[in-house]
């Protein structure tokens, strides 16, 4: 055969599988998404549309892979907690994160006329992508945990900055001044008395992120056992921090 | 901060540097591009506009990568050699694989109805991404002669079997039970002789795939020299398992 | 600095941490161990001498590295359990298990002579070392329980196999074939009917191997609170493949 | 079988192998070996017993091994070049640098009384190891050039160090300070001026290192041809950074 001669480059495809019996955290970042928001004119401190066209790539990706259990997406970035016994691609580290961060990208390009009817996309955007391992059901939620946070921070910081730009008529300067040093009850009480802005009664999706869980739906079909059990994703914008969330939904942290 | 108590998740993340000093490439595959084909319904045995779709996102790639200095595509895959001293991303792995696989999957869609205008597209795409490191020159030429080699095989193949289906009327059964056993000059004969179809005539596009090349531009500004030569990505569709090719382009495997 | 311009030379030593938050193994095997045991006439089916000194440089090592919590030998391999949260050279790979190795070896060679008065070393032996990884508890118990278990099924054929040969007079081809496809009972029965021995009454070094197991001390100094609870290393010929072991000894598999 | 339900757990051993087509150096250290220097008495600035017994450790580790080509050693540490094309242990990481490092450590315990008659080992040394993949011949070239000019600058610190302080009879501090921002040429004359020793003419040993090259020999038996030339391994102490010594020895850095 005229490619047997050749073939030993395959020689040099080294093996890649992660490590078995450990959770897997996929975390997407929009790549140069400052430019990005920038060139798309991108409403602040949030963007409802490009919000909700992440939401709907991290639907799409969740669908099509039953492994991701829960998603989690703040701003450019949406994290992904796969199973822990999961298979998927006998692990392989550079076949799940390539397609995946791939069907992501795909999706968002695909649907953003649907979230951005009147801005035509000016270019491709693309998202990087990498795998974190965890051991533990702790460093899961503390990783979530960690991202629900600095959702929190950077939301805060940035509503109030905003507003002092925007509604206060502060140079962007100025509001990077104003708010050096200050404490998360300093920018409350600047964004209530200076701008009656309650900031607990902004919308939740701001203030908590973006929540996919897999839920289970129950099946009967009289007596008939399916092979899998069916699963839908539901969004939430609820707290993650807390032990509630994952005592009620035990079933993410399963062992296999 | 609120958000330190977790911030030992991130010593999960370890390093993934690539070994310096040798070349990588890139190779980048339709998933499950099977079914998207027929789903599309691709003509066979080569579809011009899913091809010409491939080498825009190859393109765009390659514009966007400066150390991207040759791309090699066939059917559904394309494959990218990146200059044996890149210090993109720091030679991070995961960082590399995923944010060129995202934007190719970006600039696939994005162009999708530049050269399908009469198809929408069904559904979002993607594509996995690998990196090989090749340490020699030798290796990578023939790693890519390893590509085109496929390519020839493939084409052959499939260009007979379609022939003997669509003008032979063979079903797609008989026609692999035809093709059984016979070697390349059989095909050439089983085409020539039945279907009046003389191989080495057909697109070059088909036969040898597309080649793109990063060119250097000359500049010339008055005595000025620019920071970085300027360069142009050209497509050919050329041989690249003989010498003539990398002879003539010794920019491509120069060590630095 | 005349070293200066090779220094970069470095560049090419990569990072090659260890993932956090899981257990370590490290499995030492003996290199060519059936020659070097032939060469120094080990006993047959178990040399009680060359067994203490595989565990005199268990012990060494043990008293080495605390992080060393428990160990396991048989015949001329031993594993040891490294606490989970170990920092131990910043949990680098080579580094590990090329030193842990090193002084294993280093141990064996140097407590020779006492094991072997009058047996010379004929030729240095070596061992190989690996790493695994074990995320959770019961991986780890499954892990020593795999050893033990075929130490148990390594040493039943062994000590059949040279019964047969030594008191029975069988070439090593018959024994080979009189042991052909029995199970435990029935060698358990050769045993008893043939020789007279009754293998659970053997000595249970051979049919448990060694257990290390690393045992904090009280200590009580007037008050005085040490920086770290002394511990000494505790050799055992114990059954750990069933939970008692595990239970009576909860520290080894403490979190951190 | 008794083992079968646990043998899952060898499911978390991943495979480690390192590039093919690359150069692998290992390198060996001392572990805490100035603490051992102590505790043996070793001679400053150079122990030519000490220097020896490495010499042959590392002798012993290339008659062992033969695609190991070239050592370089200095000190306590050596440095060994594997061969591009060796498939030792079909490259496995793990099991090339703990395999070597324990053979390296089990000769120097082993022949430690021929270079220290009288002075009886203490405890048992260790060493550490690392493998470091280089892809071209220039890397390897300076690579031993880089660990050369360390012998030569350390040396010639080291023996005028110890010349102030045993035959100048300044405190260790003194000599630090009277040494501090010094240049060779300083060195070298203090050496002279007020020691009336000439740097250059000292042993090679300690100036340049001690470099280990395997030489094939010729063989010729009445036409017969043996299947793999034999070779000797040969000590010099010559100069390795400039081009001769490897333009003599080609076969060193042979692609296969």
């Amino acid at each position: 055969m005229a490619n047997s001669k050749y073939a030993y480059v395959r020689d040099f495809e080294l093996p890649d599988p992660l490590l078995p019996g450990v959770f897997m955290v996929l975390r997407i970042d929009g790549h140069s998404f400052h430019r990005f928001s920038e060139k798309h004119n991108f409403a602040k401190p949030n963007d409802v549309r490009a919000l909700q066209l992440m939401d709907h790539a991290a639907q799409d990706l969740m669908e099509e892979y039953p492994d991701v259990v829960l998603g989690f997406g703040e701003s450019d970035e949406f994290s992904f907690l796969l199973r822990k016994s999961t298979s998927l691609y006998n692990r392989r580290h550079s076949k799940i994160v390539s397609t995946l961060t791939s069907l992501f990208t795909s999706s968002y390009v695909f649907h953003w006329s649907r979230y951005f009817p009147d801005t035509p996309l000016g270019y491709p955007p693309s998202f990087d992508g990498r795998i974190v391992l965890y051991p533990g059901t702790k460093e899961v939620k503390d990783y979530f945990a960690w991202r629900q946070a600095d959702t929190h921070i950077n939301n805060l910081y940035n509503t109030t900055f905003w507003a002092l730009v925007q509604q206060g008529g502060q140079t962007t300067t100025e509001a990077h001044s104003t708010l050096r040093g200050t404490f998360a009850k300093d920018k409350h009480e600047i964004l209530f008395s200076r701008f009656g802005i309650n900031y607990n009664q902004l919308d939740a999706q701001f203030r908590k992120g973006s929540v996919l869980v897999r839920e289970d739906l129950e099946e009967e079909k009289d007596g008939e056992v399916s092979r899998r059990p069916k699963s839908k994703v539901v969004m939430l914008h609820c707290d993650i921090i807390k032990d509630e969330f994952w005592e009620e939904r035990s079933g993410l942290l399963v062992e296999s």
